[in-house]
């Protein structure tokens, strides 16, 4: 009787991100269970039914949808960009291990999704091109002392940066440090861009050396990005590329 | 008379993760550029000229789309996974770089995909659900101590780790290396996962504690991810998860 969960990414936004496969699992389901914007975004067969769920409820979500699952149901859990970052499918793993006898034989997958660095780099060049790293700075569930010292760490190894939930109206400040941090630590014309929105109709993009970032130019809709100590900018068709190249200096970075 | 230059990702091998905005541009192409293997996967319109090349020519290719997008064409470069990850977008910038004003008229976009991470990831559950970063493991084009130094800091800050191009026939010690490094400083039982030709039919994965590690267990085609300290293995309906959870304990790590 036992049915499946799959969860999906849409991509950053833009319809035309949405892969193929994911079209195929969103025709399947009997159940679509994800936050309301996620939800609204889909265009479900007949007869599915639909379940929004508020933002942050993210482990009652998954438990929805393994009980309708066990309950025979095709049910699709739906994330922005890919369910593996920062998103649903560790919260459904979550919810899994705490009950992991109850829900032993609900059959299980995870199909990615353009995440939204990938959208935001595309759209501005190439500046994740070398090692970079990725940080979730929301603090509601970890301690500010480990991103301080991921920031650090980043800073340290020159990887470029993406930032996933820069800023919120509820935790404003943690952006503000950051920015402080890394102001502190980089040459002042190290590269930070700003996009927001990407691929949908508010998207808005924006590219300024460090020096001159101020935390205003995040919220919750905004992938930041920080160039490692090698990535360039150049203009070229009356745009501004940003890009870090293939190859690293041959010296010891102290 | 200026054309255009397209970069592409086909994503990690299944064409059902190719984006339809994707599918577009290979429809709209007059020319095809790319290393031999992926220009075989492409199912291209008549009429369209297709000019494979080889592996490790990534300036030649990219001069070569600019020069025929110089004459008009419609001139499309495929990378596998997204261009933008170690792949034909930091490439391209570099040729337009190096002639900026020759080319300076020529509409540049790329095109994002699933990179292979995303798609490893996904086949094992979530173990980048957490904050990690992403290596180019090979030397070609940058000294080893970078590695090494980012290696070391990415286990400072406790970030998992996804890594590209670990090992091939020319640089076989590389990987050795690095196995060593993460041997001696992680705990013997942090999670690595080897992922081969992933949503190909030669798809293999391999999950083992990093003490049962070995260099051989990776190849050119394989994506291997290191666990952070938190990544933890469940066992379900006959198969084995690894996730990271999206909190992290509150205390420092040290």
């Amino acid at each position: 009787m036992s049915g499946r969960v799959i969860v999906v990414g849409l991509g950053a936004g833009d319809p035309a991100q949405i892969t193929p496969q994911v079209t195929q699992a969103i025709n399947l389901a009997t159940d679509i269970i994800g936050y309301i914007p996620y939800i609204d975004k889909i265009t479900p067969k007949q007869g599915v039914t639909l379940h929004p769920s508020d933002n942050r409820v993210e482990i009652e979500r998954a438990e929805h949808a393994l009980t309708l699952a066990q309950a025979g149901g095709i049910v699709l859990i739906v994330s922005s960009g890919d369910p593996g970052v920062f998103a649903m499918a560790a919260a459904l793993f979550e919810a899994l291990e705490k009950n992991l006898q109850k829900w032993q034989d609900i059959d299980i997958e995870i199909l990615p999704g353009i995440t939204a660095m990938l959208a935001a780099a595309a759209l501005v060049g190439a500046p994740l091109g070398h090692d970079f790293c990725v940080i979730n700075l929301s603090d509601n569930l970890k301690p500010w002392s480990i991103i301080e010292k991921r920031l650090l760490g980043a800073v340290e190894a020159d990887f470029a940066m993406a930032f996933y939930n820069p800023r919120s109206k509820s935790r404003p400040e943690g952006f503000e440090k950051t920015l402080k941090l890394l102001q502190f630590k980089c040459e002042p014309d190290r590269l930070i861009m700003f996009a927001r929105a990407v691929t949908t109709k508010e998207e808005t993009v924006q590219i300024v050396p460090i020096c001159k970032a101020n935390a205003e130019m995040a919220d919750m809709r905004t992938l930041v990005i920080v160039g490692s100590s090698q990535t360039r900018i150049i203009k070229q068709n009356k745009r501004e590329w940003i890009y870090t190249p293939r190859s690293y200096p041959d010296t010891d970075i102290q």
